[in-house]
């Protein structure tokens, strides 16, 4: 029975919930399933046996007016958009917005709402932290101490010192500018490449990433992932980059040609590379396992415990907005 | 022969340069031996089968004045002081002094340079990382990926936001107080124990570090090891952290009750650890090799090619002004 004096949380049957269609999990779900089932009635497409069109007929979607998204299922207009006459709001927890095609949810008058800048310090945070790991070599060195090599008197070798270093940000957003601010605090100076010059901040703008990657000693890759950046990041960026240069990439793997990074690791061209992204997730190339100067991690920059309590009031915030008719709280706007 | 005309470096007979006795390589001895034996007669205890005392006596040392020390052989009246009683001067590589007699170096008239804040940025640079690592779990998200588990879909636990915790920094000295401004910019506070309290910086003060624990989310230990601070980070201080707190520790091991941290880690009374130094390295607990919010670094956190081309020509500066009877350039006050 529907409880109208206790609106937050609402007592309604679930029935009588507005429903969010979710095709698959994210990452965030599992942790606050129980809360947004309070608020929303959700249409677990992924526990079905069916494919998704037989699912959405069989659970009579075509009337679901909103859906909850993530990077994991890509958002095309032959699957899930044909099968959703009616929806006319989708909620991503990512901050990347590779996975939907936006023109199409424009030509529909589907609005998205995304993660904004919920991840933006932790994924600053984590960059930073990779970069220190691999100039010092820290995982490196736990694995140096866990395997008894320091007992039995091996040589541990040198870091590289972080301050003077130039660091190349390839994307100076939300996080980019969080990542040059920590930098600066560890006295090093900071160069980018973005879409445009900022006008606001005081760092040298490379309108050429190639031409960037040549001055800088470190790239940390943290811009969108979007056709004119896919592979971006090549054999010629590599090799401006130098072999003293590290890279960092927190932004989504395929910015990366992976092919020639592996090899230019391989090869001694780079002098190593802290990975949060690859390619072809979560398969990484077997290559960089040997590789001591390489810090591999398994796409959690963003996953902080708080940041998934803020991601989760972001997502509730959103749907609730939308049911209200109420501005989105963090709209996709061109 | 010796070139007068060419001082730098000279060109002289190595019986013709001023001696210096080593009983142990510093760390950054290898890397410069060829550059400082340019400059000195170089005494190389270590390379003797003979005892130190008949070591001396055979290589005629009653007479040598300088000494390059480190942390790895302790500086005591009856050994090598004793031995030694022409010694006017010892230049130790480390920061820490804790393996100096000071008191007996002060009495026989010997002065001691030290390697001030030469490893500081990078001590600082490297705590800042074994804190983003235990938090972000970075190395146990390397080894996550290179034994293949992200690939076989297990999941990952979540980290911990950086941004907002309470940093406690035992000993706010030349790293300490870099260790601070690092951490400000990624939006942390900062609570400090230390001798006395410091006018100059904004930082709240605790004279009693149990009750800095009490007010902290993570100790960073940075102090010196002395007699008063020996197995100051005992189990009441462990306690007062609690059951979210984290130790990062790149001062000296024995300012941890090693045990107490171990007990404390593998029960759960404390969240995790970053841990540069031991009681009693290289040997390691064991029982710290099972656990994955422990990061293990083998005393490393100075150890830059720049600090120890920086650490080399200070050493070579100290001995050159000692010679010259000129001020020495970092000398320990009291």
């Amino acid at each position: 029975m529907a409880d109208a004096a206790n609106p937050d949380p609402p007592q309604s049957h679930p029935q009588n919930l507005p429903k969010v269609l979710i095709l698959k999990p994210p990452p965030i779900f599992p942790h606050f399933e129980s809360e947004l089932s309070l608020h929303f009635h959700l249409l677990k497409a992924y526990e079905s046996p069916l494919p998704t069109p037989e699912f959405l007929a069989a659970a009579n979607a075509s009337g679901v007016s909103a859906m909850l998204a993530s990077g994991g299922y890509p958002i095309t207009a032959a699957d899930p958009l044909d099968h959703l006459p009616s929806l006319r709001c989708i909620v991503t927890t990512s901050a990347g917005l590779d996975h939907i095609d936006m023109q199409e949810c424009r030509r529909r008058g589907i609005a998205v709402a995304f993660a904004g800048d919920v991840y933006s310090d932790d994924c600053a945070d984590a960059a930073v932290g990779l970069l220190i790991d691999v100039l010092h070599r820290v995982s490196a060195g736990d694995r140096f101490v866990r395997n008894g090599a320091w007992s039995s008197q091996r040589k541990f070798p040198l870091a590289n010192r972080l301050g003077g270093k130039r660091i190349g940000i390839v994307g100076l957003g939300s996080i980019g500018c969080r990542i040059a601010k920590r930098l600066e605090a560890f006295g090093c100076s900071i160069l980018y490449d973005s879409r445009q010059k900022k006008p606001s901040v005081p760092y040298t703008y490379y309108s050429d990433v190639c031409e960037l990657a040549a001055s800088s000693d470190v790239l940390v890759i943290c811009c969108a992932l979007t056709d004119q950046t896919r592979h971006m990041i090549n054999k010629e960026v590599l090799s401006a980059l130098g072999k003293e240069g590290v890279v960092i990439n927190i932004g989504r793997g395929p910015i990366i040609n992976e092919r020639e990074l592996v090899r230019s690791l391989q090869e001694g061209e780079i002098a190593g590379a802290g990975l949060d992204v690859f390619e072809n997730e979560p398969w990484v190339p077997e290559e960089l396992f040997a590789l001591d100067n390489v810090v591999l991690s398994p796409h959690i920059a963003f996953a902080t415990r708080e940041g998934f309590h803020d991601m989760f009031e972001l997502v509730k915030g959103n749907l609730q907005a939308f049911f209200s008719n109420k501005p989105l709280l963090t709209p996709v706007v061109d």
